[in-house]
């Protein structure tokens, strides 16, 4: 819910609104078991190869951050919300690496907002996500756009 | 290896080659599964959630669509490649939903490829991923570039 208890609809959202969204720690065996499943390039298998690598230590591969960054919005706001899902990530940067026993931290900014033409019960708000680590070093920003149902607008099915 | 039985390396990325990147089944317990870690929405973690939702099904959650993309890449030519690891995508598209049962496949473009200028030993490879479903139909398309060590270049460390 939003400051004033309600569930976030396309009317909350305000160009320029800034919400933090929680921090999460990042575990070694959490890195290697999405490695295994998703990624198994060694820096994300393995504490030396990931040393002996440009990232510097077991990291994590680049879809577990995306997906991280998943989780915190969802716990964050979104599960709360008339979310009806997003067409895609406008972009999406890894600017350095999530280490084993990291903390990452999310802030989401909205960036810009505009009703559906063809669906007039929805509307269009444009997210960016900044991820940081404990250091308070951004580790990765992306931006998607994502339709809400308005205050009054019915769940479409 | 690619066709010749080489590594993959910078110098073996054509513009406009195409490459068959293999294919996976998408299972309702996977789905469920990523969904509880990453991506807990009811139309990723319930069946019936699913059909009432405006995605039609029990449906894979957007960054699991995109960690199959990277497992496909992983399998079909990235384990053996000289990657140097990817800054970021340019964009991500999810254009229909990937549902419980599906079988995906994916197919790699070469769009662009450039020297890097400050790091000599390395050059960038623009890529672009569709992942279609058993339907032919494109239910996902994402572009990123690529850093790969050339055939001669040494690996950084």
């Amino acid at each position: 819910m939003d400051a004033n208890g309600k569930r976030w609809a396309y009317e909350d959202f305000v160009p320029g609104m800034v919400l933090d969204l929680g921090s999460m720690p990042v575990s070694a065996k959490e890195i290697i078991e999405f490695a295994k499943e998703f990624d198994p390039q060694p820096m994300h298998l393995d504490e030396e190869a990931g040393e002996a690598s440009v990232l510097g230590g077991l990291s994590a591969a680049g879809f577990h951050v995306g997906s991280m960054m998943m989780r915190l919005m969802c716990d964050g706001f979104l599960l709360d919300s008339t979310s009806q899902g997003a067409p895609g990530l406008d972009f999406l940067h890894w600017r350095k690496p999530v280490l084993a026993g990291d903390t990452i931290s999310l802030k989401m900014t909205v960036e810009a907002k505009r009703e559906s033409k063809s669906r007039p019960n929805l509307g269009l708000v444009t997210l960016r996500q900044e991820l940081s680590n404990q250091h308070g070093e951004q580790v990765c920003d992306m931006q998607s756009t994502v339709m809400f149902l308005k205050r009054n607008g019915s769940e479409s099915r």
